[in-house]
């Protein structure tokens, strides 16, 4: 059986836990906080999850596990068979990731867990968030989903991402991503529907009091 | 005909036109500079180069290109054909491109444009890119390829990634990020004496010039 290797806190990991319960694969999740220990780097070259446990070995990077899930597992399609149709939702979902995930990510260590950030940081956080959600705003579709009228990768970068940079922006810079944005606020309603994405979420939150709390010890 | 948007300086866009020129596909090259005028980002949402314009439209974001050119035309496989070993590859790529590639990226416009960032934003580079080259030597089998013994997309990411990251590396941090990774600096030679590869880096040298021009003007 496919092994999921990770926590429920990371937004990465539950990219691909839910691609998994949306496609109706059977899958083990596997407790791992990956870090810089040789243990953890024969997992995760660079430390990281999630991780997936095949047969043949480990498999890294969300985007990638998602494809080779998509690529190797039977359950229900999250990337159109066509090769141009399927090259607009992986370019959305890279979209999401590169423009508006990885920027808010430099700055969720002041935003949730309250260590404080030098401004040039910030300064560019808020830079690349507006930017990247302009163009989320120019490339999707929201009809109603992301990408289409089905869940696609792109919706799993998006409900993992969006609100979390939200997050950032509202916190650091007083700012509503979404205010100009009504089709995506009502997406993420709409996904917040899902029984997959609710147990997603439960499972997340049940996870966040030990997760804070090894984060206080670090500090 | 497949038509490649962007401009010869660009690393990502050489990526591609490296891809296009090793499977033997004919192509044309569109000078695009990307940028935010209407016209531009309604070829690049986020404005950004290469682009691919086929005949159903345009395509975004290298790593999409890359995998869409391969599934859809002919030519010298640049993955391999098993889920579980292309998974690997595409993984090697993702590595370099988060790990190596984006933290020098911050520190392209001091490392070679002559402008001044903040010492937060290097530093930053600086402990990621450490962090990134070890993931690299951990994972790279360099036999004498990245991910084997034939050139797949992981060595485009790589010889178009480290020797940028080694240049502000070496400029900003004074550190020889290919000290101890003999059989990486062994591949960026073996690399240079690929046809391809020479044309590429010509076409480069060539459009240097007007880009630096352009750069300057802009300050």
């Amino acid at each position: 059986m496919i092994k999921l290797y990770g926590f429920s806190v990371s937004n990465y990991y539950n990219m691909v836990k839910l691609a998994l319960l949306e496609k109706g694969l059977p899958f083990e999740e596997v407790p791992f906080y990956a870090g810089t220990s040789p243990e953890a780097l024969a997992i995760s070259p660079r430390g990281k999850v999630p991780v997936l446990q095949v047969e043949q070995g480990f498999i890294n990077e969300t985007s990638v596990i998602l494809e080779y899930i998509e690529q190797s597992q039977k359950g229900t399609p999250l990337l159109p068979s066509d090769p141009f149709e399927r090259a607009q939702v992986l370019a959305l979902a890279k979209e999401i990731e590169l423009y508006i995930e990885l920027p808010g990510r430099a700055c969720y260590p002041e935003a949730f867990f309250g260590m404080t950030l030098p401004d040039a940081i910030k300064e560019k956080t808020k830079a690349e968030l507006l930017l990247g959600m302009a163009a989320l705003g120019r490339h999707a579709k929201f009809s109603p989903y992301v990408a289409g009228d089905s869940l696609s990768v792109a919706d799993l970068y998006f409900l993992f991402s969006v609100p979390l940079a939200c997050g950032v922006a509202k916190k650091l810079f007083g700012i509503d991503l979404l205010a100009e944005m009504p089709k995506a606020k009502a997406l993420l309603e709409f996904l917040g529907g899902n029984p997959n994405v609710q147990r997603v979420a439960a499972d997340r939150e049940a996870a966040m009091p030990a997760f804070m709390a090894m984060i206080a010890a670090k500090k």
